[in-house]
């Protein structure tokens, strides 16, 4: 049987939340531990979507957080799948700000997140392929190899060495 | 004025969490972000007793989950400051979680969460210098320079080359 | 000055929520009463974004519930401004639910809340008109005085007899 | 075997919530969300004492907001059986408000929530009849038939040219 | 101007609780934890009554737990003014669990809570003095004078040996 | 086969938690029901430690709240089990406030708690002996006699007169 093919449109998943007096902190800013609260909530449910299976987080990579968010704010995430490996997917979010009634919106920050689709039992199970069709959605499933390979070093079960497609990023003359 | 100094065990920090129906998935197992947003919380009130300021979260590096955490669980989350940088402070946290009736206990993952000390109208203002005293926060602190370049280039604020710590992890001869 | 016009689009949010324990009964369905503060929320936002002020939920129409949403379902909620009056406006919420795993999808329910537009003092305050632009929007613009002689009505505020609008939905000829 | 019958007052269910931070809006006022969700659950359990069943909520009727209820307010929700119809019920709740350092009370609004009893399987079942015995019972008594007429038009579920005791409203000769 | 009176009644407030999923330990009972938790709202609620003042928690006496409260069982938590004392108040709370499907009420414990009125900068102010009417209230009036000094003793606040009230119940013939 | 021993530093357990916006009341003051939740919290789990059970809250001693703890104070909880009798544990927690920005740390109060190990079907079921190490934990041990005697009689389960221990504390001549 041929393996299932899916696209990045078809896991699309937005969010939206308003910052509430307990997501903040004495500042009166949502706490980042709630953000990565809403961004994991969110890329499950992109990760679920794209395999129709139960997922569990496998990693999140290196996020910042530039920007204060502030009580009363609208927050949007939006995620999608942007490629897949056997029983894994790697989903991307970006996260924006609203102060609706100043009129003011901006970008808040992006994050990438990996999951594992899983049967009822928590073993995990292939997942359809992920076939990117724009060309920022090409340049999000090529970067995902590298990113993969960072996470593998930096999780031990990767020699820096055979890392090849990352050492590009270190501009690396082998 | 001299800059006041601090070790790491004056930022030590212990946290205990019961893991509640709410915090669980339809597998039963802790998700990601719940534990995310208590490894904010400790890593916070650890940079707060280091700084005796109000902290802002900056950034999260690459954290990977390995073994699901039960309904029932109990998750202990141990914080410190592992070194200092003008107004920001790296922050380790050691996650362990135990299923107390089975008597069974692991070691579930470990992260490094960096803040901002900033003063009460959010402007980012100095910190005291952290001074490793044992051989593990040693390689703590010396590690803590390299992670920082690594996200400085992974938020595009340095270029690869100039990150020479790092380079190290790639086995590179200059 | 001549007054702001929007658009129903302009309004427009979505808003996705996952079916946690809490949210449920005993039979493991989610409670009507946390759909409903999903759906004030989702609401309130889209009559913020219409108005860039702070809003007060003023009413609510009839709501029913046919179908059961369950535990670890996902909840998307779409709202938007159908009309607005004076300082008040209000907003059609569609809601659907979805098992993922079970790749089963289905419209749970439909819901008219009206929110009026104040300022710091909690005065009211005009918003601008909103302008219908396909024919699903017109015929919402046009029902929507319908269902505010209703309410106006059920708020024993007006006189059936001069609900004129209304009147034909009772096929009544005068 | 007769069917059992029970009085109002058998439902009869008090609730009483203090309004924390996170149930307030960015002026400090109750979110209307959050009262309904009060409202569903204090009404499921006057439909649960009349019934001795599971109950999910069917239906909510027109509820509309008017007064302001503030951080720190005392909330009491005073639900009863107003009339029963097979596996249905309709249940009628009271809102008061007090902001008792200031000694001010005062009515905030009330509503119509219709119940269903099932059975474990989530199947309808038939529930004890409701006899009023006050002149206040009876008249809510009466006014049942015609907000269930109203609902099951709203529905889609009656010609509005059936509901006989819905004309009168209408002041409409036949 | 003489001081103001007032009697139990004034104070008394019933509160409902629906025990959901999150109150729940792994056997599905209620957490003693979230059950006080309970307590102290509905009692300093009955102590805002009797005081029209803001109130805070000053001790908890004695609770013991008997019998185990289900998932899905609705809580009633009944409480009211026993006594005052210059600036505090004595409330009782009697606590009852019901399942209601079942058919089955009992009452689980009863407690007694003392609180301080407070003006705006936190400091105590007196409160009205309550006066019992019915025999159990005066019951409960006479006892107050008996925990309380056991209180004091416990707090080290009073020698065992001036504790004439506390004295009778352990028998002591002076 | 001999009953297991354990020692007091076995059952250790810290938790902390830092005081949000939901936790407190109008003048910015933690609750104490949200205070005793915590307690319950963390004295479970160190009754859970010493039992290696699942275990209920039996009991709880006079609590006394002296010292407000602020929003965004960092509260901590130290618990440990004192002594077992059969199936149930007594347990000593302390709790410390801190308001870190100013530097500012002191102890809040302590309390007892009791708890009943169980089996999966809820019976009571034998728990290891607690054997004291340190002369803070023997005198632990001593009182905890005395403080059940006092339990017994406030539930009703103990005449005075046979409270040998207890009385004690009230320099009583036999």
């Amino acid at each position: 049987m041929a393996k299932k093919l899916k696209h990045p449109k078809d896991s699309f998943i937005s969010m939206t939340e308003l910052v509430l007096p307990n997501d903040t902190n004495t500042l009166n800013n949502l706490m980042g531990g709630r953000l990565m609260h809403w961004m994991d909530i969110v890329s499950a449910i992109a990760a679920q979507k794209h395999s129709n299976r139960i997922v569990v987080t496998a990693s999140v990579d290196n996020i910042s957080f530039r920007h204060p968010i502030q009580l009363g704010n609208v927050v949007t995430l939006n995620a999608k799948v942007t490629r897949s490996f056997n029983s894994s997917m790697e989903v991307r979010i970006d996260v924006e700000a609203e102060d609706i009634p100043a009129g003011q919106k901006f970008q808040s920050n992006s994050a990438y997140f990996t999951f594992v689709a899983v049967d009822q039992s928590g073993r995990p199970i292939d997942v359809p392929e992920c076939i990117p069709e724009t060309e920022e959605e090409k340049a999000l499933y090529d970067g995902a190899l590298r990113r993969r390979q960072l996470r593998l070093i930096l999780a031990g079960r990767m020699k820096p060495t055979e890392a090849n497609e990352l050492k590009s990023i270190f501009d690396i003359k082998e």
